[in-house]
């Protein structure tokens, strides 16, 4: 694992925990890896780690690693995952893919060759492996909602509300990419693609940056990322997606919902109460229909019959050891047999990408509609 | 009409408003009574009724009079509700029946006679015209629940909290009978036994006075009736229904619950949120199982098709129209053919009373349970 | 009063109701006006009005009425309206004020004219005579928010969800303007600048018309207006609301929400459970901070005085009789001093017009953003 | 550790994350204990433990254990706990405590004894660790709430619904002790105590067998322990506090509620949103009172500085790394220090066992009143 922030503390997390919830292959913590030895050698110990290392070259060239799980900042995650790759391991990149489409675009080239070497290259959207939204991708393969007519998502959180929070590296356009679009609606966008199971074919987007300019260490500085993004995304069929995205909305903490409109059902989602899925059946009687608060916590839900009984709410950070469960399966069925596709990928990465380009080339061209 | 307070305003609401949303036989507002003439005077005026008079007795008495609403305190009703049906009248009495036994006995004896000669004599537990609540009796006797095991009711409402508000005729035994449990205890112990279908057979009770003087104007007085109650009920065929009632919780305005647990489904409901009804159906596959929560706003639900299209929410009122109409229809066929009993009639107000009574000895028994 | 169906029967239950909840001049019920004799002379007796009539021009030339009530079509609004002003009469228009904005500007001269002469010429944009946004905008009005930074509104039904329902006119432009966004998405529009105190300085657009064609006599016909819009709106000062309004979204009553974020707190209300309003103060400590679920039937609330007492909810229908109040009491107050600004009136209609206008002509240029 | 089960796994992950979270001292899981070697041996691997063992009393001998984790069935806590304390260990032992009263005292002698010499004995009471439980503790002991006056508490769960699900051990009397009540009534009295401070001085109690036979390998059987259990508890002071504990209340999977209402506040949890205290407070002006839904997941929270930004979520288990860095500091301060005191303790169970006890004794009593 390269990186021990927030993310590596998450996945250290996951690692030391998938196996003793799933049935899944051995796995080892080998080496975390970071710039500060001193730092990395204390994480290493606080996250159980065998090893630290300063040089992450010498790591993938290592004989005794299989996957390399990759938790640093994103403008280093195009270097490191093709140099793994192409030393043959199994690559778990934290999202978003890359900085820019370039790199994206050579990661996915990296990716293809690795993959047709029986090589994993798995895209850390995590959120997908939160099992009511999973069971919600699931009701609508299965046809539960029929169409899909109309999407509505949100990610909404408050932390830049404060107007005298200082100037930071995530809000400048150089170093962040982009602001709360790239940060949270990136997951929200995901979110639509991965329950409905359509893509994106054309947006309109809008970005807004509400608070222009914070203080600095010498002074006011401008604020150059957006602090809150609106799309509409037109799906693959027709449908229609609604996109919100904000750092500023007081109050709001961590709300990515979404709302998923079909012909013969409805669901609902919010990440705040992660544990329920609401569903309607629009099937049934009119005079029992409504939305059914259903506690994604049975064993016949996904991911929870490994965890714990009826009733027991997972938290945040259980959609990790499942993500780690599912590439360790996936790493697994690779070698033995024929493979099932991973998802999402780095193409999945290279897609989302796009869309999010769309949507500021959208708000650069004064809204007009952007094809992808 | 007699009585003009509170309740007198809204069943003067019921009446003005039933036929504009319900076909139902024509209805005159004919006179409103109360004791002080200028009173009564200027509540004809605002009620809108045609005549105001000060002696119900010559009021019962009148030819063009077919029905009469009581909605006078509750030591007045048995005089009244017995001299109206000597007189021939159909009645509608506000709950509580009476204020002892004796007299609900007698008023019960009146019912029947007047029965037999084809009036109506009714009581006025509206909650039972609550959609939700209809729904929910519904769907318990059509079977969707089960065999019914265990039931929970609450009635909180906090406006006694502040121990300085001062002693009044409802905190005095003699005037009042009893506190939290009759007042609004009552109302939930109704609920259970209108929505099971299933009547109490033996209870266990406590009351208690939490606190117990407060400022009269001569000083300090005791509190000489409960704060809050609680009972367990048991339940034709052995189910066993909970039971609190309380004017202390602070922040509870009116929250009247209802939770029914059966062998195939549940429901759950509070009048604070009265248009809608959580229903679970325990049939449905483990991974779809959950309370739905059903907006009761469709043609569909219980009195609906009457009143707006679907999704526009009716509030606490509407059940007195709907008790009105209820009550119009049965007076109708009466009138012309075999008659379906109106229910609550003065006999399940009577029954009603011996329950509440049965929880007053229990208390007074240390808890022993009393049969019914 | 003109007009009989759905709104008719609204207003008249307010006309009926507001005497008996309020302190408001005496209002009699005098001529309701249908073109059909026989169901106007019906609705007459049902709703309870002195007499009919089916010559509109006949029943505002009167002199013992004071206030015409116009709760008809659209496209008949312009000219009752202005011949009602022209009459010397107060004027409630249902909401859309007309058509289109030609009728709407001529709406507003008449309006004007008619102000000078100490007229009332109201809108019925009824929602905001309910208690809960009443409450909303006197708290961003008293500061307590702080400075509005971003919006979030929806109105959200489901009754064109059915592809088989058949064809009507409210689905042809010539003859219902246009859909979804006209039809419920100008309540929210008129919400967000109601709450905030903001007026719209520029808007984009899109609409879709997500089901093309329906069932019709003779076969399919085209769908001409709109089931579902987007939008993003530029507030006075900065702010930016989104405001979605679809008629698609499956279990979807009637799902108006608004979501409002300041500098110093934040709030959320949804139509379905319009007893509620959400508040959060971010000057709290943040351990303690969060939506407050405020149950707005305290005396303190706005209206509520003259309602039931503390918990007892309100419906729908009660907002028409606040309407009633508040036209009455103005009506009064302008004709014995200083008139206060009875509000929304048609200039706000107006005004709201354009905004919708603007959207369409937004979603007509691609997308691109037009000032108003 | 000893034992590997359900509460095994749970304990095993909080050993293994509780130094990746908190700042601790350092923990090794040395030895992992139980009675089948292979089994053991393959919970040791999965669970991540050193060694494993199947004779407890070698390992509590040795001289590289510090802390004895009690996981086993209830029957086995005394002897292995109390030998544990002779040892020298610190102990933390699973709830129940124990089996009956007189194994209980035993072990809180031992306790005693064993705190004299600087070592602890806890009780696995991990709901107190719920940083929702634990905020509305220090709420309650600051004086937020005033003066307690009433408080309801319910544990319901469903799993014994179904009336064919066959007998087992856990609906005997001579192997489970007691049903419902013991199992999770007794959660719901210990936030009860926790949460409010005050101690249970009386009560009254019934408990039910709802489904009074089920099927076992040779036909029916009698289910000897109750299906669902009610109570009043008589508190400290005065306050009255309802219980109700059923394994029987169809489609509520795990819902730990608990209310407390107080003369200036109050607050209400439940377990299947664990993150979400509901707290209102009275001392604000009418208009503005409400339930406040924090979620608590900020810094300032307890325990979740740790953890991860705010919004991300905990889960069940979450609580049980929070109770490992309780005792880890509490060992780390009575070796260093004047010992501030680990609670729950053993007396702490023994006093929960008491009133369980008293609420059996009560319903044999018919109902009566027994104090403590």
């Amino acid at each position: 694992m390269i990186g021990y922030a927030f993310m590596g503390r998450a996945h250290s997390q996951a690692w030391r925990t998938v196996a003793s919830a799933f049935e899944v292959p051995a796995v080892a913590r080998r080496v975390i890896v970071g710039r500060d030895e001193e730092a990395v050698a204390e994480a290493a110990d606080r996250l159980d780690w065998e090893e630290h290392a300063t040089d992450w070259r010498e790591v993938i060239a290592r004989e005794d690693i299989d996957i390399v799980d990759i938790c640093t900042p994103g403008f280093l995650h195009a270097e490191i995952a093709i140099a793994a790759l192409e030393a043959g391991k199994h690559v778990l990149c934290e999202k978003p893919l890359a900085n820019d489409t370039a790199e994206a675009e050579a990661m996915v080239a990296a990716a293809l060759a690795a993959q047709d070497r029986g090589q994993i290259a798995a895209l850390g959207h995590t959120y997908r492996r939160v099992p009511a939204l999973r069971q919600a991708q699931e009701l609508v393969a299965s046809g539960r909602l029929g169409e899909i007519r109309q999407v509505r998502a949100a990610y909404l959180q408050d932390w830049l509300t404060d107007e005298n929070a200082g100037m930071s590296w995530r809000l400048r356009k150089e170093t962040a990419g982009s602001g709360a679009l790239g940060d949270i609606g990136s997951h929200a966008i995901d979110q639509i693609q991965f329950v409905t199971g359509l893509s994106v074919t054309a947006v309109r987007g809008r970005l807004a940056t509400l608070v222009t300019e914070r203080p600095g260490p010498d002074g006011p500085e401008a604020v150059t990322v957006d602090d809150a993004a609106w799309a509409t995304l037109e799906l693959d069929g027709g449908a229609i997606a609604s996109v919100e995205a904000s750092r500023m909305t007081t109050g709001r903490k961590n709300a990515l919902s979404l709302e998923v409109y079909g012909t013969r059902g409805a669901l609902r989602f919010d990440l705040e109460n992660l544990n329920e899925l609401w569903f309607l059946d629009a099937t049934l009687p009119a005079a029992e229909q409504g939305f059914t608060r259903v506690l994604v916590t049975e064993p016949e839900h996904p991911y929870l019959a490994a965890w714990w009984p009826q009733g027991h709410v997972l938290g945040w950070e259980n959609a990790f050891s499942n993500q780690a469960r599912d590439l360790l399966v996936a790493v697994r069925d690779r070698e033995t047999a024929e493979a099932p596709g991973y998802s999402p990928d780095f193409a999945d990465g290279l897609a989302l990408q796009r869309v999010l380009d769309a949507i500021i080339a959208s708000d650069a061209a004064d809204g007009a509609t952007v094809t992808l």
